[in-house]
């Protein structure tokens, strides 16, 4: 039995055990967001604080922020072979609206070998997986092949708004040759990918008070403005009607699209139909001029995340209301900048506000988009390593999404950054029945082990960005 | 001594007596909304009851309806004399919240001149006025100027679901030549007013759907459409930036004001700055061309009472919502047709809607709007009534709320309607601590047993609509 051969079999003769053990971490509710999950933070912080030493790691801590609390441990006993800085989280999304959910989002469940539960995917399932692969290399051969560092922390939910701070003071203990983040998802089912951008993340409340209570649609309408109006004026202003933002300035700084990234894009013969039937749509809509995959990967979006004022109950009440809002983020590609996009916004909203309201903006966290290029060595051993085990093509991608803290990542600790995804897109992360497919739980704990051995065989000098 | 300063001497000298039966009146909660009130009701229609037959009306009956009952009376001797039909109701609002109330809702209190109680203003105190203007002439004069017949029912507060049934079915038996209703509030303090026309209702409500579950605005955020702006898109179009309703054909069959008319609400001097006070605005928002008081009494209004869709708690959450929605309420004037205003939002909303969403929309409840002509010779000898009273000009308004069973008797019976309201908008009816001012209550039985004998200066065709 070969080294390899030998994981395998511990991961088949241990599945069981981990499957529970990642259940226990799943039924802890650490919404990040909402402040009554405070104590069920700590205790997850706590139960993965455990989860590291058991698989064998040391200098463990729990590193106070102002917020939530980052967890850390590493193994550095490798010498002379590169470190890999592993990140990940351990908060989730908060779970409204929970009638839509099959069954509780913190009462794993498994049905049809796929994990339900906030968090099974989106990241607890992920970060889980580095642990128990950690764990095996220890178990097995009693060292690891590289040096590692785990820091998982408890905000990337609400922005990661403590991380870059920790990183910034912590500069010396994060030091690393490469950085490792499981937070991402494959290409499609059975298609693993390795992903070398992501848009970064801009985001503003807007409040627009109008009188200073409700008042009566038959007496005052038609009369006074109505806070829904004005901010639905503001909203519709966003777009144009070929779905093109139409903030001033907001595509300044979009660094065009390569003809390389297009081709291999286009190369991928993306599935459209197959979308249009997973989401439940007929049509898509995006900005005219682009491919789908060029929409979510490689351009800046302003999405609209809630709307809110007067009722919403069932039936009729004929209010003005007193307020309305909503919540806005947008989607940044290389080289737009979060604060240039916030400011644009506002000028915007202050442009568009409508008479005879109040409107107010409050900004969100930030975090800048960010872009590795696409041959670095461990960009490729990664693609090697889901190659080995999935048997097909690794895919090379940007993604839609934003890890703020890898833009801070790049910029302070100035690493390139791997980013190995083991979630589905169908997998509702951020929605009711969130779930996490088995079949790359159990694939990609070979994948990282892999991946681990792989990166080894690099002198630092061969990662250097 | 006149017969004017007899009745005057009248009412003086029995004073505390009306007002101690009116409390007795107002210590019954009969709250048409609350089923566990559903005795009370019963007893205030039987107290009622006994209070016409006690005034001097005959045929008394407590007719059943599916809901609560309609108390009857009538007084049919003044042979070729015009028939008043007299509408009001004995059902008061619930008076949650409970703890705002300075003296208990049903324990009649009077403070200050103010008599304090649920019901006091809206409707109780206002319908044993015209009881007690019975009472008075008939023991004064042993008879009655005019002919008279009392409806008081008992779901006004819940939208008179029985009343249209009862009027069709008793279309001989209400047979009349005016309308009279005292349920509305006069102009200001002092300032009485005679109420010729309301707006009219018809609401939809608009939901959107995208994909069948919320969406990561990040992984598909500018290539699948978002409900939410759609739905912002579908509002924005109701309204270009003059607050003028963009909906074709809109505004196709309102009645131009008549030039009387404007000249009449100006000669009111409207306070701007109160209002701007009183609401908490710094600016005022309506249909440019038009005045404030033209705009909420005399043109139509489309108004969104709620808007709803995505994320709307505490912080950021980046989802791209699966549905949003809009509640939307017009009111209307006089000669819209609500059914035909219905089919005009539809077919805007069909052409606005936007790619990539399935819109649909579903209706409420619709009434339309009313107007007697302002010189119709009932209205005008309101007017007088009340100034004589007074001392001082009457205000001929218009209400921008609908009282939805008036187009019905409008509609069934084809009287002129005459409001004759002695509240006050500062009572706070629907509220806590409503009240009713006694100077009204001691006027306005003067202005009622002067209306009532000045009706009966007019032959049957004057009246006719």
């Amino acid at each position: 039995m070969n080294h390899s051969e030998k994981l395998d079999t511990y991961f088949t003769s241990k599945r069981e055990e981990h499957l529970e053990q990642l259940k226990n971490f799943l039924r802890i509710p650490s919404i990040s967001a909402l402040s009554e999950h405070n104590g069920d933070m700590r205790t997850a912080a706590e139960w993965l604080k455990d989860s590291l030493h058991k698989a064998g790691l040391e200098n463990l801590s729990i590193d106070e922020t102002e917020g939530h609390p980052v967890v850390y441990g590493d193994w550095l006993h490798a010498e002379g072979k590169p470190t890999i800085l592993f990140y990940g989280h351990y908060d989730v999304q908060p779970v409204d609206p929970l009638n839509l959910w099959e069954s509780g989002p913190f009462e794993p469940e498994i049905r049809d070998n796929k994990l339900y539960a906030r968090g099974s995917s989106d990241d607890k399932g992920q970060v889980f997986m580095h642990v128990l692969a950690v764990e095996a290399l220890m178990k097995e051969n009693g060292t690891l092949p590289v040096n590692i560092k785990f820091i998982i922390e408890g905000e990337e939910e609400v922005g990661s708004p403590s991380l870059e701070k920790y990183i910034e003071d912590n500069k010396e203990k994060l030091a690393a040759d490469i950085i490792v983040i499981s937070d991402t998802g494959m290409y499609g089912s059975g298609k693993p990918a390795v992903c070398y951008g992501l848009r970064g993340l801009a985001g503003v409340q807007i409040d627009v008070k109008g009188a200073k209570g409700d008042l009566h649609s038959g007496i005052y309408g038609g009369g006074v403005q109505n806070p829904i109006h004005a901010i639905a004026d503001i909203l519709a202003s966003f777009h144009d009607k070929e779905g093109t933002i139409a903030v001033e300035g907001f595509y300044e700084d979009v660094r065009p699209l390569e003809e390389e990234e297009r081709a291999a894009y286009e190369a991928l013969n993306f599935d459209v139909e197959g979308l249009k039937e997973e989401i439940g749509v007929n049509e898509l809509f995006g900005e005219t001029g682009y491919s789908y995959l060029e929409q979510t990967w490689t351009r800046p979006t302003l999405e609209v995340n809630g709307v809110f004022g007067g009722f919403s109950g069932e039936g009729i009440k004929t209010v003005l209301p007193a307020e309305a809002g909503a919540k806005i983020t947008c989607r940044l590609v290389p080289d737009q900048d979060p604060e240039d996009i916030v400011k644009k916004l506002k000028a915007h909203i202050e442009a568009h506000k409508p008479a005879g309201v109040t409107v107010t903006v409050s900004e969100f966290d930030k975090g800048k988009p960010f872009i590795t290029p696409f041959d670095h060595p461990a960009i490729q051993a990664a693609g090697q390593s889901y190659e080995k085990v999935y048997g097909v093509p690794t895919a090379f991608t940007r993604m839609g999404g934003s890890i703020p803290i890898v833009a801070a990542f790049d910029e302070i600790l100035n690493l390139p950054v791997v980013l190995m995804g083991f979630g589905l897109s169908s997998e509702n992360f951020h929605a009711p029945n969130e779930h996490f497919h088995l079949e790359n739980f159990d694939k990609g704990l070979r994948v990282i082990v892999d991946y681990y051995e792989r990166v080894a065989a690099f002198s630092k000098d061969d990662l250097k960005k």
